[in-house]
């Protein structure tokens, strides 16, 4: 049986305008179609910040200034974002498919998932989405909707949501069947819509955005996968990152892991929980890989990245 | 085996915005899992229209009025609607499964849909999209965009896209496996995203509408299925329709069909795709079904609804 990956994209693997998109995908399916070459079945996780961001701020700008469209609540503007960033997506895998002759599907499942309307996010939203506001613009943005806005380290001010845990993926069995079938399947878009369970499969979509790292951890361990690989802006996870010591990682244990985060080298919101995501997949037996869009083929056959394992 | 219905569900079967939409989805879920408690594989079309409008005119007012987000080409605004859609249905539908303790899945596939760009249709744009602009903003979008506009009954002047015949379903490989499965699959959303193929596996978007019963029609015929089953605002097909001597149809065989089309019983736009869609899947052996949304069941059952035969 060929080895299972779920790979997280993160937002450079995409772009922040449709043709922008359309043109980095093509390299992120090259990345993802090396790796199918490799002989791994792979699941695809991604981001969806700038998207959703932008498809959210269309529709409260159009709807706040006579547009005559409604209103779009954030639940609603993940799953627009599942459809647009899948279709660039698929779209681009497929073209790669073919081109190395290689005679399997790809395609995009519109995916919930569940997280738990107690989780403790609720109380603190913390996830940056959307534009950047000077002062006076987000000042009047929260004045007329109650968003909750935070200054974002000198670059402006921008709407947060909460960030709650990923419980269930809604439509694993659905990903299961394709992905047994050698597809390439794209899911948890932007994390996955978020919706909370109110009986058994009874699921309605709460505003807040799941951390794709975290939802594709979630996949990888509901899947079986071998192996999880977050893809990021940088090729090696460091310790003592942009200081004169930084040092690269080539690998890392757990309880290296733990102890580097209790040092604070990793940031919140940016490798925290990529380490924490990677920590959760290795603590239930699997490994973790986290490396560049660019290295990810070389860093799978052994010769870059940062291998994360239990032990 | 269990017979398999592809569904062709009508603008009346969801809503202008996303509240009406959320409450219309489960009227429109239950009676799917009605189909689904009658022992058929159910395959899910639907149509897009004020949807695609509703996101095309969103970004293009945004775009256009200083919202600070890119245009939307109109490929991608299909591909949103598709999430945004099939998040909503697929919901309702897991829950009015899991309300009947019916063990089965049901999730949405992004779906691409390739038309010939030598269609007569891209010579003809038809379907009018987007905003009312003045003469002199129009002209000055047709200048920059080479969009086609018309003028629209005096309201003002509106783009108009082509809607070319849906020539192949990329993703259906996909949906075959999920149906085989027992997944209720929703694909197809607005007709499909209107693809051309510019080599083996290479697609790319056209700003195009298919129409969603015709995109059913062409489903229906690829995965075998044995019944089109189109979900419109009326029980039966009509002749002389809102005329003194209407006359509804219980039955109507192709021949009869070609018949009433001859003597323009079936107004263009409207109830004449509908029974094109069906000739064109009866003439190749399958049996053809229109009726409201709410008779959907009982016409299942050969109680009412228009039965369309070869002979």
């Amino acid at each position: 049986m060929a080895k299972r990956l779920v790979i997280a994209l993160g937002g450079n693997a995409l772009g922040k305008t449709p043709e922008e998109q359309l043109k980095l995908v093509s390299g992120t399916a090259a990345t993802i179609v090396d790796l199918v070459e490799e002989g791994y079945d792979v699941v695809i996780g991604h981001g969806n910040g700038p998207q959703v961001g932008m498809v959210n701020l269309a529709f409260e700008f159009a709807a706040g200034n006579g547009g005559g469209t409604p209103a779009m609540p954030f639940p609603e503007c993940g799953a627009m974002t599942q459809g647009y960033i899948g279709y660039h997506l698929q779209q681009a895998v497929q073209r790669e498919l073919a081109r190395r002759k290689l005679d399997k599907a790809c395609a995009t499942v519109v995916t919930q998932v569940v997280v738990d309307g107690k989780d403790e996010a609720f109380q603190h939203p913390t996830k940056p989405v959307g534009m950047f506001y000077n002062k006076e613009e987000a000042d009047r943005i929260v004045a007329e909707t109650g968003y909750t806005f935070v200054e974002d380290a000198g670059r402006g001010y921008r709407r947060v949501v909460p960030s709650p845990l990923p419980v269930k993926i809604v439509e694993l069995p659905v990903v299961e069947r394709l992905v047994e079938a050698g597809t390439v399947v794209i899911t948890v878009g932007g994390g996955g819509i978020p919706v909370v369970e109110n009986g058994a499969g009874d699921y309605a979509g709460v505003a807040a955005v799941i951390d794709k790292d975290r939802a594709s951890a979630r996949l990888a361990l509901d899947l079986g996968a071998d192996m999880l690989v977050i893809l990021t802006a940088v090729e090696k996870v460091s310790i003592n990152y942009r200081k004169p010591d930084q040092r690269d990682l080539d690998r890392l244990t757990a309880a290296e892991a733990y102890e580097y985060i209790k040092q604070g080298h990793f940031a919140p919101g940016s490798m925290l929980p990529k380490v924490e995501s990677c920590l959760q997949f290795v603590e239930a037996g699997g490994t973790a890989l986290i490396t560049s869009l660019e290295k990810a083929r070389e860093a799978l056959q052994g010769r870059t990245g940062t291998l994360i394992t239990n032990a």
